[in-house]
């Protein structure tokens, strides 16, 4: 195979990060600032280059038309805070007990426990040796106690809360929950006015304050997670959806475009956009419930049909790497700490990553793929993704088999037809799910009966 | 349906029982004793009236003979603690939490919880208030901590230790584990010399004592659990058998069955035999590295094929049961205590047990069944017995389906050419499996990885 120009870009790039110091004021630092903005509970189908008839999200197609698409993107959970606690540490969460979402500690479990492990490292953790700076506005969700606290996990600055959501109007002292008071470890923070946009503000102040040294932004926005709560004048943009719920959940993800479009003019105002690295997903598909819609993804948030693991999956860096490409191999969230690291100038192989940098593979004319195979495990279920097919055991029915090229929405299970692949996807799954260690913390019993029945329904799979 | 006489009789002592008081001295309390006599790790085969063509149980025979063997009987678990905790209690383990065998504490999980929750009743909490004297001899398993001691848990009398199995002939007032001393809150315990002998010892001064009042000796003997040590006397009987470890296993059942003679020996010196309920099991089936045969059931101790969980099940009442008679219907162990619960005059309704009273069903011309199917699950696998068919679910294959009455030994899967079967057991199993509580403890992720591997070995299936 010819090397093209891009990959010969990228190595001349990778010998020089590795041989320079990572002194912050040296000049020739040419190494990206990483933005990386997540949403939360955003429906598969609700963005305009995803496929959305009805809400407006030019910045984010925007980013996704000038970087690339990853068509077949997943999370590693199909909840917030193990997808959360995958993607920040770049391990399988599952391979760290940290399979649930952070509930009341249950008998038996110990409630010191509940959070991300305090023996994993995060992305912050991996950034700060190498010079740089680390920020996280917004959503923590990844444990209440002190030695969870973002600031304690590598992160230099926080704005937000340490909950899995927040009221978007309301901040108040004496409360807890939702309406929590922001945490502030830099200044005395604002009283919130539409938490959409306090977070695109703290978003752009962090890119100013910090433009002359390597960055993470890790841009943690709520939206459209409920409670459903819009401005005045974005529901007003969207009063001709007839459902209240979408119109408010229509409003809430325009607002969030809105304010990714703020992070990204920021960076072109301080001249970063050309070496920022700009990473885009949800932390989990629609729950349907808060007016989402997965299309053309069967399922829901907490399932691991696609409409619950598989996002929108966004990386932008002009100087870098291609412009509009779509890139149809699987990859996963669980690639982003092994690829913003190696572009920091670390050491990815000493690390024993779940995921893998991403960018050899993003490259023109790239014929490795990055994974094999993707497997998840979550309360009652696991699934696996091998090539053009997945496999989702549950506990009460045979296996799930899909072929995805031919039933994007999973509407054929074609196990029986299939014996062979489905025996094989099983024998992966299932000795791979033995292998892992005991979950640290459960959601409680309410919730795992409760899964079934989210296999059994009927999801909108055409847009509105 | 003409009812028979030995409904009769049944329907005219439960009323008797209700009406009186339950005062000890009454000298027409003639409400049966209750001997409960526990082997450990036995395999299935292992027994004369279960098939060994070597090793010789000639009391337990005679138990059966005179009394009824449920040749379809089945413990709840597969392995020690959980079963125990399930006869114990009458619920099943998995009910509440006890799905395991107590192993040190796993990260996250709080060690407090590692024993039978205290909110569980045991057979001795339910007939203490009914005028009965509780005593366990032999091993207890269901916790370490006080608060579990079996003392705290209904039993007046203790002569035993609290861990799984304790060496056959050294008993250490500093040792820990094995060699533990023996604990008891009657008398100075006596050295050990042969622990089943000793336990045989206990056993007859239990009933010596207690000849007067009505009792329940919980019998708990180790043998044949590891480690496999026995006597140079009992060892020669069996020295025609070349392998020496299961020629020590063979001597080691010898003595138990000897004990058992002491026993019933001891209820007749007392006139007590007619009025005694004597019910014999083992905990669960045998480990195969003790030496066991589970012939002619396929599996082992800890897996959910009939070697694992299909147990020698004996009840003997000779003033109110049939003699001689084979039940063939399904029976668990989670039957026991209701069973003795209802013929100490306690009313069963009133609990939430698992198992069922199985007096009604035990007489002669009773079309009920106590049972339309038992469920089981055990770390990573689950099972479900109704009718001839049992499934049984892992998590890296298809599920298998074996038709008992023409496939004892589970040898052929009969899963895909029976999907009606298999759906329906799959959809009751799994409904059932995501309706339990989440487990209080577990044993390690090293030993859930040893699972699947135990469904793939080739199990002695015929008498040596």
């Amino acid at each position: 195979m010819k090397p093209n120009f891009h990959i010969l870009i990228y190595l001349f790039s990778f010998a020089l990060f590795s041989q320079k110091s990572h002194d912050k004021t040296n000049a020739t630092d040419d190494r990206p600032n990483f933005v990386f903005i997540v949403a939360d509970d955003l429906g598969y189908g609700d963005l305009g280059f995803t496929g959305s008839t009805q809400i407006k999200t030019p910045n984010i197609d925007k980013l996704a038309q000038t970087g690339i698409f990853c068509s077949q993107g997943y999370v590693s959970s199909a909840v917030c805070s193990p997808s959360r606690a995958g993607f920040i540490t770049g391990i399988n969460q599952v391979e760290f007990g940290h399979d649930n979402n952070l509930a009341h500690s249950q008998p038996g479990f110990d409630p010191q426990f509940l959070g991300l492990p305090i023996g994993q490292k995060t992305i912050a953790d991996y950034l700060k040796p190498l010079g740089y700076i680390s920020g996280i506005i917004g959503k923590w969700h990844l444990g209440y106690e002190d030695q969870f606290h973002p600031l304690n996990r590598g992160f230099d600055e926080f704005w937000g809360y340490r909950g899995g959501g927040h009221d978007y109007f309301t901040s108040n002292p004496e409360a807890k929950g939702y309406m929590a008071p922001i945490e502030c470890n830099y200044k005395t923070p604002q009283p919130i006015t539409y938490i959409t946009d306090d977070k695109g503000d703290e978003c752009v102040d962090f890119i100013k304050r910090h433009k002359k040294e390597p960055f993470l932004l890790f841009a943690s926005f709520n939206a459209p997670h409920t409670p459903m709560q819009a401005t005045k004048a974005d529901l007003a943009l969207y009063g001709h959806i007839k459902d209240s719920k979408r119109r408010t959940y229509a409003a809430m993800v325009h607002r969030l475009d809105i304010n990714v479009g703020r992070i990204i003019g920021a960076l072109k105002e301080y001249s970063l956009d050309k070496n920022t690295l700009v990473v885009f997903i949800s932390d989990n598909g629609g729950p349907i419930d808060n007016g989402s819609i997965n299309s053309p993804y069967n399922g829901k948030k907490g399932t691991l049909l696609e409409g619950g693991v598989h996002v929108p999956f966004i990386l932008n860096w002009p100087k870098t790497l291609p412009s509009g490409e779509t890139y149809s191999h699987m990859v996963s969230s669980l690639d982003i700490v092994p690829t913003f690291l190696a572009f920091a100038g670390g050491n990815v192989k000493e690390y024993p990553f779940s995921g893998t940098n991403l960018m050899p593979y993003l490259m023109k004319g790239s014929k490795q793929i990055p994974h094999d195979n993707l497997m998840w495990r979550f309360t009652i279920s696991a699934a696996i993704r091998e090539g053009d097919y997945k496999l989702i055991r549950l506990p009460d029915r045979l296996p799930l088999l899909f072929h995805l090229p031919s039933d994007i929405s999973e509407q054929h299970n074609i196990a029986l037809d299939n014996l062979d692949i489905t025996r094989d996807l099983l024998e992966k799954l299932g000795k791979w799910d033995v292998s892992l260690p005991h979950p640290l913390f459960l959601e409680g019993a309410e919730w795992k009966k409760q899964q079934l029945y989210q296999y059994n329904v009927n999801y909108p799979l055409i847009q509105p």
